[in-house]
């Protein structure tokens, strides 16, 4: 039943899916249930109203899909877009590149702003595309908050204010996958029409939910909204809501537990602070890249990501390698570069359920990796710098003092 | 992080989800892992192939998407037809109900062929459409195996029958959610084009995978196929396949490594026994149904299900008052019945991994609970019935012999 | 890993070890944790304090070995005892019997009172040894409460009284071990000096905790025992008690967490309901029996034990192969015969976990095995029995109201 | 149900309990078992024959005693001696200071040969009393394979020798507890007599077994071995396994199947490769505490311990606030100074199922801990000298070649 055992833990630190903390294992270890019983109701009417506070939302309106990332993004479009829509979207990499792709396969007319990978969303090309578009053809702008494949962070503020400069109607719909409970994201005051993001990501659950939520402004498209679509259809749920039973199918039984003590770990922790926690570690890793003379993939600070570090590496280094060795060698689980920037970056995901010793390890075994690719650094650099930070940065646990 | 717990175990007899065992919940007890390296492929490589067994087929291609069976019934119908499309669908119950609804929502032309609640297909009117259809107009057949909501098998191989005698080239597309490992199902043999099921079914894991399989005159249709698709698509994941990395996003790692359990499980008992078991079971039932002097809702021996039953009870008698006091009194999880047969009817599952004594506890249980609503049960009666039958025909455990 | 499997779950009604409720074994799955941190005192502080009251006791000291309930009496014995003290101990059964031969080889007087097996302890006897031995030469009265073999519970109350009424200062040290957490035990009020119980028994836990409470006579004992002991000794945790530290030596960290969830599912169903429900199977089991035309072992109902009933079986008939037959066709473990009694009895355990439902399967099971065997049972008689009183005894599930 | 979480994983690095494989939680994630069935014995026999592997003996006797370390020790003695017999005994740290107070108060007559914490034990002193003991008077060498306060491993061989070389016929009892399933340990080969261990050490498994094994010799010793015992009674064992039913009481069934899974994970990796990471890991500690400055508490390289390492820290420093601050801030778990060494060293556990990122992990945590208690550590020179050493001498990990 078991794969290629290596002796002592594997350290996963691809960017999803990520370690689930042993208390949502526990929780998920159990049998089937009834889910017409009253009692999975019951818990799912508190995950629906805790679900929230992770989108930061109080308006909005949370669906637990049984499905992955993919499946959300086609719920949050079928549900809000007709054929034909117009929609602004902003290639930057491979995960926002595969967006786009599902929505030209939807058939939407999909206005695509490209960016260098390892560059942010051009917003000046939005806001001017915003600013000429006084007919409002443009019926939504999709972007991803944050670009998984080259760590690259969106501002997600200066697309509401520039919606708002011009006034313009277009729904806002934004990929949260590797960034919902993990960097700030603000739902309501941002004013998002559909965030959405997947169990297996900083939540730290297993794959097999893909959450979605809707403001009341996507809710009254979605009335409207021609797509197509059945499983993925928000009038279904909001059936069962109303009659209170929730599911217009069946749920996996174990994952709403999951997400029950994955919930309460990250309000026991406090949101702020696991945001807090994801920049301190992001912050760390960036600190060793450097050190090691390495450059990391975002060209620019703004849009660092704190999920997700994308390294490049030098030319004569095949990335891929790294990532193989560092499995084969160190039971170590990096990322590899994707699409076009295959070969040539290797991904350190720090997010979810993780803490700093945990990434030291890891920065320890990047260090032996690249000694062992050829790649002349020195032993202890990045960790050095990377602690350093820590030492000053890290709090108590707060349980334990 | 529980809910309404009872002392001792929770009897659960809906017919799904249903009990998963301990073998499948150990193996799913595990961390995620990077579903990129070369252990996640691996493994899949050896689902993918032995999957195959469930549905007797060497020529098919599976499709194991992290969904259920409702997401499965849509992949299935649009990698192979195209809008407008004329299909022939049996209305039997609340899942034929289901899927019809679906395949008017996707834009099909459905051609309805409605029978009374308790009977199952009618292949007559089946035949003389087929007759009539000289130039090709239905383009699939679409049935459920097995209807959950009334305890009806429908037989497969006159389907078959039908479409050969007339040389006829419509798909025959079939849902086998809750016959396939538990009911004799044969898709090379019966030339079945698409078959599904669901992971919380006889397969008895968690829910969360929709597993599709196609023939090769499915995968096909599907390259012209236009119905809109794409988390359902097959061709993305062809591409994978090709690949040898099978996975277009992100898959439940606990699910397939509890599949991979579930299957050796079946084949350890030997699929062949384990339909022998469901029949068994299923007989059992059903000489308790007539010992307590009640109606099975099938309304002739040829459609009985061997993994759900439906009971009628006397008009007098909510039949939902069943399924609550059986909650709430005997820590027992039975079946509503649903829409046409709210209230007349209430389902006892018996499929996956369950044994003699389990079923008897519930039959037991079931008497207690007909007392307690005032219906003149003999108690022991139906019990009786079943033992004398299992008693003569159960056999010894192989692995214990 | 897994040996024998057979379809569905294993009804495990041999008198312990018991089901474990999946709360319990939720809470059990977890990695070791250092014993010395700050947290494993706390956790171990709740439990000191909650163990108690399974013993009905303010005044007690609980100690948690980590052994089995042998070596939980060798602890009772040798703190409390010196070579060559008299006690008196009944023998009615292999474990009183046991307990007896343990008491022999750590060189104790024993005078033995022996009843037929099936009989309780003669406390006839006790009043008059008690009655002639002025000088106290007798140093402690040493009896199960309840005998596993035999199914027979001793009645404690009346002990106090013999040694009250004469005013004997004898230690009374019970072996609770299929007693308490099922059965009425109240230590203080019957001034039991020593208790002890195994986790695997009624508290529904793995093996693995020999559960020893000390009332504050027998803790002086301690200080005087010359008994050899290091183990098993209690200075040792005394000591460590009040550190706060409380191990000597390195707990189950597993069991730790275990205890607390199978204290708290204790606590929430109400420790007298627990009782009430031990009450509600042991008589339901009793009814069966006798529908079934087989005798008990118990002798008089005086001394019908509510946790384990031994079924006595024709003399043409081997007990041993109606277990084993049981366990081969029926996924069914039944108790054997011991000892004395081999071959003639088999024994039914309804303690622990355990619910109406469970137990009803395991009667119909027993009915399936006496029929194999050649005993003329009529299928669905003791079901009937049993069901016919579970019907009308058995409460609504609080949290389900 | 959970105490004082903090965000991530612990990082366990106290010399036992040490970190579980998540294959062997998961093989412990089951219900109770009758321990009477076919299938128990069964899985113990192989258990028995496998697990006198890892004492690399043919010869000897195995017995898995449900108990601790501190059990397995009583269970040695008092098997194989009579009150008043002599043993000599080397007191050389905190846990062979306990084995001497069992020594004594199980009533031996023990000789006690001292070093200074830090040395190993006083061989010419053993080779000497040997040397004069003509008549015998000395019945057993007790001495611990690896003092885990210290960190100092003894030469077993040349106890042996001096034995062989005076054909003195003690006894050789040998503490393996920290030492089995990670050094190098030849009962066979050196002759020792009985050699003992605890589940929650190198084998990672939860506490509660102590597995003892004696040789021909210790068995014959058992047989007029004087010692009270009766839980540690290997002749209980004996019977049983003559009767092929193995257990004398009830074993755990979740440990029976967690050691299944830890042998076999044992024997996949190879005992000498397994023994091979635990020098490389101790290797590694070593050179990081060398780098920063800091003494090892071993005084010599010959005595250096592969399994636990404690650091001597500066005199103005107290060694439990690295410990408390460790737990606190970065939710890693370190061993405290013991007894003569309480305040002065802190200790690093490195055994069991562990790897180099895991270990490098808990190095950069206590460079960070040091700084936070002020002393003057550089970041990542520990972290670098192990790592520079690890990069060198790590193997690929064979099943992923």
């Amino acid at each position: 039943m078991d794969y290629v055992n290596g002796p002592g833990r594997n350290h996963l630190f691809v960017p999803g899916p990520v370690n689930i903390p042993e208390q949502v294992l526990r929780a998920m270890n159990r049998n089937n249930e009834d889910y017409r019983s009253p009692a999975v109701p019951a818990l799912t009417k508190t995950l629906l109203e805790d679900v929230k506070k992770i989108f930061k939302t109080t308006s909005g309106t949370p669906f637990l899909f049984p499905t992955t990332g993919t499946g959300a993004w086609e719920s949050a479009l079928t549900n809000t877009l007709s054929p034909g829509d117009r929609t602004v979207s902003f290639l930057i990499g491979q995960f926002s590149l595969l967006w786009i792709d599902q929505q030209k396969r939807l058939n939407f007319d999909v206005d695509v702003v490209e960016s260098d990978w390892g560059q942010g969303a051009n917003l000046e090309v939005l806001a001017s595309k915003i600013a000429e578009d006084r007919s409002h053809t443009i019926k939504a702008i999709c972007i991803v908050h944050n670009e998984t494949a080259t760590g690259v962070t969106n501002n997600l503020a200066t697309v509401r204010k520039i919606l708002d400069h011009y006034q313009h109607p277009a729904l806002f719909l934004v990929d949260g996958v590797s960034s919902i409970c993990a960097l700030d994201f603000r739902m309501d005051e941002w004013g998002v029409d559909v965030a959405l993001t997947g169990s297996q990501k900083a939540l730290s659950l297993p794959t097999g939910l893909g959450i979605v939520c809707a403001s009341p402004k996507a809710i009254e498209a979605s009335k409207t909204a021609k797509s197509v679509r059945v499983f993925f259809d928000w009038s279904d749920y909001l059936k069962f809501y109303k009659l209170g039973t929730y599911w217009p199918y069946t749920p996996s039984i174990q994952l709403l537990y999951g997400l029950r003590a994955a919930l309460d770990l990250l309000f026991e922790e406090g949101l702020d602070n696991v945001i807090a926690r994801h920049a301190r570690l992001g912050k760390a890793t960036r600190l060793a890249v450097e050190a090691w003379g390495l450059k990391n993939c975002t060209q620019k600070e703004e849009w660092f990501s704190d999920t997700v570090t994308a390294v490049v590496v030098p030319p004569h280094i095949e990335s891929s390698e790294i990532v193989k060795r560092a499995w084969k060698r160190y039971n170590l689980s990096l990322g590899l570069g994707l699409n076009k920037v295959a070969g040539k970056v290797f991904r350190i995901g720090h997010l979810g359920n993780l803490n700093e010793l945990q990434l030291l390890g890891c920065l320890a075994g990047v260090e032996m990796v690249l000694k062992d690719i050829g790649y002349p650094v020195k032993f202890g650099s990045g960790v050095a710098a990377a602690s350093a930070f820590l030492q000053n940065s890290t709090p108590l646990i707060p349980s334990r003092i």
